[in-house]
């Protein structure tokens, strides 16, 4: 969810991320871990400023200092971009809250939601992922590659507050996260609601009553399941 | 929610949709509403088709029958044409559980939503409305008068929840709504997970649990709200 961490996470390098041989590198990785870097640098920073209409290679290549014909030959498009700093944001660590108490990690964790999107300068670029990967299919492989690590790193909060005793012991992790975050998705992308600090607070709470009423236990696997794939 | 009312409630009109004098018009309003629903149905199945970024005016007029000059000067453009699309429906009547209990009104909601998404013609359509409301700010409007209209219309199933003493007195019916319905639109257009019968019977559960936990009250009216607008 914490998608604007994509900002903060990775800063864009200073300098010319086409590589200088004594330059001591900052990260490890060297030469193409900087090329990469300041490429997705470049990448959120257009998306944030023109969306994902508005997103091109040439642009990219231009800001980030790098040659346009490395980027088309690394990245391939527009989509190969957004996937790429997707991925990359995949593997990032992120702080998981941990209060010690289920219902203020669950309020911490929508609270960031709601951070990452009102930023004012993450929230345009959160933005403009989701809508990617409505319009594009690589760009939505990405963003629910993307989901899935979120889920999952943040299971913790969960399941620390089973062990806790807080909520029965075949709770679904990862399902409480959804239903979580799910209500300041839905007025963000489908019915188009503000969303603030009142709203993130009530879609914790919600969840956590859920929860704790094992509404949220683990399913049987699911038959004859559907997913909407992107429009194309 | 239930997108897929859009197909089922203004089918195309047999015949002539321009109009012929001495035909006896199947809807009050005459040849105007009749072009206005041929145009509709045509809009409908082009996009179930080819998605929004496949909607053209042209095919748009080609499959209605009604000219060319008529849709451009009417509708415009696409955004035209998606946002009569979606207004019409907005003003449609559609059937809202009425079981006399509110744990099966709202797994019927939640499952109308999952068939919506899921039936062959219908799904693609639905789809390919939100996936309009994220490119394009006249669709987005379309799309969230449409949902605004639709939370009005299943408030009753919580009203009466609340007149039954199920659920407290100051109950935000539209809330619990959201929170029933958002799990389902999450997983189809953000972590792009699968969506099934227990699924959105999960998501009406916890929906339930919230709202009997006292979760989901009115809350005080929001300050310092923010939306995140169309990406454009």
């Amino acid at each position: 969810m914490q998608l604007e961490l994509l900002l903060s996470a990775e800063p864009a390098r200073p300098g010319d991320p086409n590589g200088r041989p004594g330059e001591r590198p900052a990260r490890p990785g060297g030469r193409t871990a900087r090329v990469r870097a300041a490429v997705r640098a470049a990448t959120l920073a257009e998306l944030g400023e023109k969306g994902y209409q508005g997103l091109t290679v040439e642009a990219v290549a231009e800001r980030s200092g790098v040659h346009k014909t490395t980027v088309y030959r690394r990245w391939g498009s527009v989509e190969g971009l957004i996937a790429d700093a997707l991925e990359l944001a995949s593997g990032e660590p992120w702080p998981v809250p941990d209060t010690g108490d289920l219902a203020s990690d669950l309020r911490a964790l929508t609270r960031e939601v709601l951070a990452g999107f009102t930023d004012p300068e993450a929230g345009p670029v959160a933005t403009a992922f989701v809508s990617a990967a409505v319009q594009n299919p690589a760009a939505a492989r990405a963003l629910h590659a993307f989901f899935a690590a979120r889920h999952e790193q943040s299971a913790p909060v969960v399941r620390r507050a089973v062990a806790r005793g807080e909520l029965p012991a075949d709770t679904d992790a990862a399902e409480v996260v959804r239903v979580a975050v799910a209500p300041l998705y839905y007025r963000l992308f489908v019915s188009g609601e503000p969303i603030d600090t009142a709203v993130a607070d009530r879609a914790a709470d919600a969840a956590l009553a859920a929860a704790r009423a094992g509404a949220l236990r683990t399913a049987p696997p699911p038959a004859g399941s559907a997913a909407a794939g992107s429009p194309g």
